[in-house]
């Protein structure tokens, strides 16, 4: 009997996989005229997660009857205005967080600004430095600098691995990332978070590239604040909102530095002294954006019943399945891997440095693959496990090589 | 012949109203089994307008096609990427701007802080005080307080009528709101701003009562900065993103507190660095939230064709007529007018107080009059020329007559 192909195999781990069906709650595989819109694998859910095929029944019903027909009663009676808290404890058990720690509002950087701001306020005057991940995500680092600038302290740029070894007792806060943006690679956040409290200051989690795809653990591992994006594996649409965590044993002296009227003890009150809410309620600012919040709400619907162990056990499996099928079929030498081997330290996608990465995500997306494309060479390629399947990492991968040998045929002989 | 009643002469005016067939654009008169939701006379616009009706269309292409089925393509292929700007634009004409000077995005407060501060660091260091419209809606004054303190400023509550007189050498900014969400007062912003200006300060403006209402004039009278929620006369939906406005000539020394990814010169290039982008981009933040914001985008269509002068104009024989009817039909001494009889000192709503004003406005709900209640004593009435007409001015009036003798017939005569 033959060793059975990597497709077959594909097909057998699909068969086993407890959270296929899943991916039938997603409008996925539709038609459409162009390849790279449907019926095609879909790998950019870590830069925009697909949509919940019910989504638009929902937002038909919040446009047309919540605010169309109900308009400002719906305020109260349809529960708009308690929706930032309402939805932040939706998400609160995708990241290990006890109810009462999360809002949703505003984007990840205004929520970068909230949390590295109030942190530098917690940790005191005589901490004066600031620890920023020299790998962000480029806004976490602009707004890190601001919130220095403005809290009169000094930031200072340092790899992830060092941030234990950096903080010390100038250090306020720390700002890392769960997961890098570029490589994938998965940040200890236990141990980092350890490191900076024993050493007097705060850790603060950019969980952007983490949250729906693996376990954070923000309560279990004693995190002090955190920020993260809902439009990458939390399918939230377009910019949704983002969230701000604030531990319990912080809330009584989170002091905000946006304490819009949505803060307030007594918002309706619209008295001129502020008194900042009790709770994760004063990391509101504003009025919510409604649409967006509501579209996310009914978004994560798609998580009822679903543990996230699983969706890391499916996770690492589909990466390792697709560094396999890639390491078959890519003719060595013409893409590395700038992702873990070592499962600790991989989150849920696949960064494969490239010559030739403009023309071979170009290429790939034309042919129905849609990954995306880090500037200058990195190709990059996130597995949502909610709705990515391994015979979609298997022809992934196969696309990959027939792109490379295409688009790369005649460089890599040169 | 004998004198037309209220209720005929409304039906004239109605019928001579320019103005009167927009009405048919708004998704006002269907049915439902609540007298509040339709065929009632909604006078709330000035808290959540209404929905323009094809804005329901619009979204659900956006969230199945542009969402859905295109995916990550739509922020290049849908425009979603430039969205910020470009409704910006569309915005600029009712607010008197010449185009590129006004990004959408992120809530009111958000733009209060990201303007005051930008203000400050405008004026430079040796204007150390930062006044503040002592009326303004709460979040205004909390968030300058933040922006002030943040600044290394000293705030100072001035009533509007006296900013003139208290700008100084150390004034480096006020923000005043152009029209007070209370009384409907409307405030002498040509005015105050050249007082500011020559006293060297920067005139900040809140155009959250007055944008869609009557025309704010922002270049012709030397406004500084100057931001706005889009959910009242805008008609944008419930939270729908405010915008920005940042005088041509501030633009390159603009420094924004929140300088995220998307205000970079290159926010693609994924560089450590801050570097602002040129024009009013740089009043960006973090990814825009495409659902609301498209939605703002598509709702905005009701305005094409129509001139602010002759909004302005409906307004004030509006709130004339409603003023004259509720003479006419309410017991004298049961409400009394906060609204200014001047024209030059009216916004587009009328406030009355009211001692039972919170089972007045329950009750005027209730049978169908929605307006809104300011704790403890005010009844507040939004005239939206672009929907309401003057029989439903009318109607409003009469039947607040009715409510007031159900609910303080007893009262009155104590």
């Amino acid at each position: 009997m033959s060793e059975p192909t990597l497709h077959e195999t594909a097909l057998r781990l699909d068969s086993h996989d407890p959270l296929a069906k899943r991916r039938e709650l997603f409008a996925l595989d539709t038609g459409s005229d162009h390849a790279a819109d449907a019926a095609g694998v879909y790998l950019d859910g870590n830069s925009l997660g697909a949509l919940p095929a019910h989504v638009p029944d929902r937002m038909a019903d919040v446009i047309s009857r919540e605010w169309g027909r109900m308009r400002i009663r719906s305020w109260d009676e349809s529960g708009w205005w308690t929706a930032p808290e309402r939805i932040g404890d939706r998400i609160a058990p995708l990241v290990g967080a006890a109810p009462g720690q999360i809002v949703v509002g505003d984007s990840t950087s205004v929520n970068v600004f909230k949390a590295v701001v109030a942190a530098a306020r917690l940790a005191g005057d005589g901490r004066d430095e600031i620890l920023v991940d020299a790998t962000t995500f480029p806004t976490d680092g602009y707004i890190a600098e601001s919130a220095a600038r403005m809290t009169g302290r000094r930031l200072v740029p340092v790899e992830p691995a060092e941030v234990a070894a950096a903080a010390g007792p100038r250090t306020a806060a720390a700002l890392v990332n769960h997961v890098d943006y570029r490589t994938g690679r998965l940040h200890d956040l236990p141990g980092i978070t350890a490191a900076l409290r024993s050493a007097g200051a705060l850790a603060v989690w950019d969980l952007c590239h983490s949250a729906g795809a693996l376990p954070v653990g923000l309560d279990a591992h004693g995190v002090d604040l955190a920020v993260g994006c809902t439009y990458k594996y939390l399918n939230g649409g377009p910019g949704s909102p983002a969230y701000l965590y604030v531990a319990e044993r912080h809330q009584a002296a989170f002091d905000s530095p946006l304490p819009g009227w949505n803060s307030h003890a007594d918002p309706f009150g619209m008295t001129p002294g502020f008194e900042a809410a009790d709770g994760a309620v004063r990391g509101r600012v504003g009025t919510p954006d409604i649409l967006s919040m509501l579209a996310l709400e009914s978004a994560l619907d798609v998580w009822d019943g679903v543990a996230i162990e699983d969706v890391r056990a499916k996770s690492l499996a589909l990466t390792d399945f697709f560094l396999r099928c890639v390491r078959a079929y890519v003719p060595e030498g013409a893409v590395t891997s700038l992702t873990p081997e070592a499962h600790a330290e991989r989150g849920s996608q696949v960064a494969l440095r490239c010559e030739a990465a403009p023309a071979v995500m170009a290429e790939l997306i034309a042919r129905g693959v849609v990954g995306d494309l880090r500037r200058p060479d990195v190709l990059r390629f996130g597995f949502t496990p909610l709705y990515v399947g391994f015979a979609d990492a298997e022809r992934a991968a196969r696309v990959l090589a027939e792109v490379v040998a295409d688009v790369m045929g005649g460089r890599q002989g040169a």
